[in-house]
């Protein structure tokens, strides 16, 4: 199977910024289908040759705390900067639709019309870690257009901010000022991966407890333990529709990478990254080939009556089947 | 390989309830040793043959919360009304050495010396999943020998109170009085695995503060999600020192188990719990068996090596790997 003639072609129009012919590109790099297979790997591989600097952005909050305002305020500063800015998300698929190509690209009408920006919504139709698989691999293929600030925007619901902080360089966590629960109600684990926190629509009637709401989670970040890197995360005010603190918080960031880049933090963790990408995979593929073998389909059921009956153990049911496994692991 | 000749006998004494008998069980199911399988496969056959009921209760809570003069209470507490008392204990294996032996025993001195009560500390020099696999085979063991109440205590931290939880009835959190900030370091993963939160050493100067404790646990607990299955944790006082408030806390688990009979909400989660570590086993055995495999070893740092040289990404990578491992399962 070789791929289509069209593929070197369409390599040189994404590896030169023609934005449609990225677009292209990712379809390709994302599909399961066998056929795209080829193209995908001829794809991946002169994205990788094509190294260039970017710097990786991951940004969460919930729903309702104004990421998309934040984002195309983030971008058009950017971009006013002669940065090039590529925009991802990696949100659970029962949340998303196809129809959320047209909603990312509405809800950042501006930034959208830029030359100098692109927009992905969400690999739809994925496990969870199969949008972080094509969000990747996406991020790869950006860098190689030549977008030098990749933005992976996600909600603040379940395990997707563990898979964007482990995609990024730098995590970002917005918040809204609430109504005085703020740290009742906190996810620590979120607080804890969090490089710096944002208050959000920080404008307006709003920007009195948005203060105090920074005070208490420059506070709730005193609880937490030291970081082994020195780094102290901040605590900012944005308005992201009156364009308010944005600077600042750019500011912050690029402050974070100089330093991680002079210490080499900054290597190390992308090395890291890729290192733990790699194990994951693994894991998920090996797990992946013994679930689709026919022959332990049938073994599985097998083995699960026999533990309901007492008849073995489920660490010793499950010992005997992974050695029929590899022993029979070709069929 | 046959099992030596003793394993009957064994299998006999620790069946009728001998506590050295069930200690040598424990200690041949445990091993690694190859030598030992067959005994330990009979030794666990005859014990899942013999099921009899009992009640499987977790307890956690950070050093210094008293653990081990309340389950001496709650021990002799359930002795006198006539059951087995079996503590089995799952710890980080880093925190324990040999020597832990000696001083589990010493911690709980009177329940020790009781034939009704079975005492054994947590298995060393094993990964948590290790001592996880070890902690459920030792439980059926005990059950079989006819301990109708198994007690399995984990240390507040890490992952370990995940592990218990996913083995037992009925999961109680331990706390202490703090200084008022309660709410602020909890550990809010744990307070939802909690069926219910006991507030020791509430005694003496502490009382007060242990009965405010207590309401802002209560409250705090209201922040959680509703539970499916319409119970609500309670959060109860106790002094394990003076031996005051245990009742209370077992008429509490007594309550909660004749309830989830009742509903068959028991035995689905038993079942539930016994599928989870079939299936974590069946995880943990295929990564084993390729992390064993000497071929793979080799290849895995090339591929590394070609990950840093940008040659290939990570997911890429790995698929190749699993490839060929189960191409050559067998070497």
């Amino acid at each position: 199977m070789s791929h289509s003639p069209q593929t070197p072609e369409l390599i040189q129009d994404f590896l030169q910024g023609n934005r449609a012919a990225l677009g292209r590109a990712i379809t390709l790099v994302e599909s399961n289908h066998p056929k795209h297979q080829m193209a995908a790997e001829a794809i991946l591989s002169a994205a990788m040759s094509a190294k260039k600097n970017s710097i990786r952005i991951g940004i969460t909050g919930v729903p309702g705390v104004g990421k998309s305002t934040f984002i195309e305020a983030l971008g058009k500063l950017l971009i006013s900067q002669g940065h090039r800015v590529a925009v991802l998300a990696v949100d659970p698929s029962s949340q998303r639709s196809q129809g959320s190509i047209l909603g990312d690209k509405t809800r950042m009408q501006e930034l959208s019309r830029d030359e100098d920006a692109f927009i992905r919504p969400s690999p739809s139709g994925e496990t969870l870690g199969g949008v972080a698989r094509k969000t990747r691999e996406s991020m790869i293929l950006c860098e190689a257009a030549g977008y030098d600030v990749i933005l992976v925007e996600t909600m603040g619901v379940g395990q997707s901010e563990i898979l964007v902080h482990s995609m990024v360089d730098f995590f970002l966590l917005l918040k809204l000022a609430g109504a005085g629960d703020e740290l009742q109600g906190i996810k620590r684990g979120i607080m804890e991966m969090a490089d710096s926190i944002v208050i959000n629509k920080a404008d307006g009637e709003n920007k009195q407890r948005a203060q105090r709401a920074q005070k208490e989670f420059q506070g709730a970040l005193h609880y937490l333990q030291q970081r082994g890197d020195g780094w102290s995360p901040q605590v900012l005010l944005s308005s992201g529709l009156h364009n308010q603190g944005i600077e600042e918080v750019w500011s912050l960031i690029e402050g974070y990478i100089k330093e991680s880049l002079a210490s080499g933090k900054f290597d190390q963790q992308r090395s890291e990254q890729e290192a733990e990408w790699f194990y994951q995979s693994l894991k998920e593929q090996l797990q992946q080939a013994f679930q689709d073998s026919p022959k332990m389909k049938a073994a599985l059921s097998e083995k699960l009556e026999a533990i309901q009956k007492r008849q073995a153990t489920p660490y010793r049911a499950a010992l005997g089947l992974v050695e029929d496994f590899l022993k029979e692991g070709q069929s």
